[in-house]
């Protein structure tokens, strides 16, 4: 009376592509396991307004169990893993359970890169996750107060001064946001202190900013910048972070730029992950510790393995990787989903497309740059459509109308409303 | 050339009677420095529902800032008291910055009581800050995560035991909430355990739940709490807390119940800066460490010092003294601030007397018990007039409409979706 054991897939990770990838399981006859070790998914490119008070953690996550909830077939764990065991086929996690598995999806994303300098982490924090989110959101309203009740000039000045290294599209919005903040949300709330007066410095290695944009869309960019009050340092090297200052070499000597706020959105690199399966499995990485997959996203000599989103090294048509979007990630994971569900049926499938639907950015209040490939705009109209896109991809409904009514609110009554400088260790 | 110099009154709080007191200052002529630790103000009342996922912390917190930011009479300072120099007229901040006042209005409200045992502090955490709510929120999810993997039955079931120490009005709403939790909003969403199993304990020294209701109004309340699942023992002191277990004692011997989550709100005590206030203004304390005031709110001898709140010990009609609740410091921050601008008129003011609206509690899903005085009513209108009232006195409009938004999906939906398990110390 036992029917036959259905096949067994795990996924680590539950991102974009690891819940697309679930999704496009939910008619296979297979058990899914999802292991992550947070209890939601979070919608990454909305972090930036967490940390800076427009939106709350909650309206940009939701929880695994509830998104998932009516997909019978799948199992939540709420778990870390700690080791890949790729020839019994099972995954190792922390408290020690293995699980095993017929197909793998690995896809547990990617953080920032502090380019041999870790050190710099705790005086220019990363925006990956929402901890992260509300300690930048309490650094920047804190350096606000911190410079209202400064009495020496010099100090006030450092504590309005924000440095933000890294001029990818994250850099910019959160330049974007913090200009908005300074010119008009905080408006006449200090007495002492003008916000307006505070320096947002945008410093960018590279010689443009939004690199992988088209040049039009980066000049409408930069001058967009400019005209709220974000000044942009291109070419410029960070050489050193401090407590209280940036060294930065744009190409005649170092300069030292005192900053009391120092954030950090430049380069990424896999996740640990990525380097513990690539032993396991024997598989290649790239220079920011990606795993190269083959064209249909396994791990060559193991096909029973899938590398997905930020951690893959996936090549595009143009035979550059693939850049590290949501679209591509939730492309890969429905890929993989039916790629498994179609191998059950003994079907084939040919290799990954990704279809690029195009890219964007906001820049601070009503403008953005929107590039389609067949359409190229910024401004106002660019600022619509990013809106809508965004607000269509927000996982679940109730977000996309509280997200919506949050916007309509900051945008009419320049305010913004989660300003809260919350303590994690605090005992008051 | 020179003005008078304006009256310079000095609020400590930016609770409901400080920011009362502000507000009743508008049109005095009068500069008003408004001290408080925090940024925001918050609205205590519905911090059971942070910690219980239904809603954010900036749902229900508002920037003092933005709060104030109309009103030119009013400089908003963030930092702590750590000194009342009272013969001086002066407020020494921890930064060492001394304010002078000519009045002095001091509101910082009360903290939990745990009896004489501060170690339990740690096992059964309080829920007064923003940072307890989403504290309590991770260890509330947390424990049905770490029941649905375990496969001993006897810790299963701890995990599955939620004990809720006092069953006052916070006591009865947190435990109404959890009800509501385990029964619909987690149904279906775990596969190994059924979250409906969940035990929900509200344990209470005193004889009845919502001591100073009417008995007909606990009869409702106690009847509800069992119809929805919350098992409720009165006259039961708790003898011990411990990391995994509670010991009780119901006067038939000691009993050691085995739980995972203890949740704290049982008696309150006055914030340490009462004290700090009554030894240097020799003011007399009662038993729970609040300041005994005169008619006008002031401290004998001290016509210059209001305090106000849940700091204060203040008599009602009946002799007792008035509760720690929203409507009393709210009508104690505008008699203040009032008696204030009169003083400089010339003019007098009567004794402050306190005009009892009545008292409510939710009570779970659609379910409350209102006293009114001349209305004593519980069910379904009860809980529709709570969520008005509450929704009226939210200070922010836009916080207002969220919240409604928030409440009306969660009722549909039976979801709860600011379900996020955040870690603080976290270094993912």
């Amino acid at each position: 009376m036992t029917a036959p054991s259905p096949h067994r897939v795990i996924i680590v990770g539950g991102g974009f592509a690891g819940l697309s990838a679930a999704r496009a399981l939910r008619k296979a006859p297979v058990r899914v396991t999802l292991i992550d070790r947070r209890n939601f998914h979070l919608f990454q490119p909305l972090l930036y307004q967490v940390a800076t008070g427009g939106l709350s953690p909650a309206n940009i996550a939701s929880p695994l169990r509830a998104i998932l909830k009516r997909q019978k077939n799948v199992n939540v764990v709420m778990e870390e893993v700690v080791e890949f065991d790729v020839a019994g086929r099972e995954v190792v996690l922390r408290d020690g359970v293995r699980i095993p598995y017929d197909s793998l999806i690995v896809a547990a994303g990617a953080r920032y890169n502090y380019f041999g300098h870790p050190e710099w982490e705790q005086f220019a924090p990363p925006l990956k996750t929402v901890e992260d989110a509300t300690t930048i959101r309490g650094r920047i309203l804190t350096a606000f107060e911190e410079a209202e009740r400064e009495a020496d000039p010099a100090l006030r000045k450092a504590w309005l001064t924000f440095v933000i290294i890294g001029a990818g599209p994250t850099g910019v919005e959160l330049a974007g946001a913090l200009a908005e903040i300074s010119r008009h949300t905080l408006a006449r709330e200090f007495r002492h202190v003008n916000p307006a007066d505070a320096t947002i410095l945008l410093v960018e290695a590279g010689p443009r900013v939004l690199a992988a944009y088209p040049q039009s869309l980066i000049d409408k960019a930069q001058r967009t910048l400019q005209r709220i009050g974000v000044t942009v340092r291109t070419a410029t090297k960070v050489t050193n972070v401090e407590p209280h200052q940036v060294t930065v070499d744009a190409g005649q000597g170092v300069e030292v730029i005192p900053a009391r706020t120092i954030l950090w959105t430049a380069g990424v690199q896999a996740t640990p992950l990525a380097g513990l399966l690539a032993r396991a499995a024997d598989a290649e990485t790239d220079r920011i510790g990606r795993i190269i997959v083959q064209p249909d996203l396994t791990i060559a000599g193991h096909p029973e393995i899938f590398v997905l989103g930020d951690m893959a090294h996936c090549k595009g048509k143009d035979g550059n990787p693939l850049p590290g979007i949501a679209p591509v990630a939730n492309q890969q994971g429905t890929y993989a989903g039916k790629l498994i569900h179609k191998r059950l049926l003994g079907r084939t499938v040919g290799p990954f497309k990704y279809f690029d639907k195009g890219t964007m950015a906001t820049i601070g209040r009503a403008a953005a740059v929107v590039d389609l490939g067949w359409l190229r705009i910024g401004g106002y109209l660019a600022w619509l459509m990013w809106l809508f896109i965004h607000l269509m991809y927000l996982v679940r409904f109730e977000n996309r109308l509280l997200v919506f009514l949050q916007w309509a609110y900051n945008y009419f009554t320049f305010n913004r409303s989660a300003r809260l400088i919350t303590h994690p260790n605090d005992d008051r």
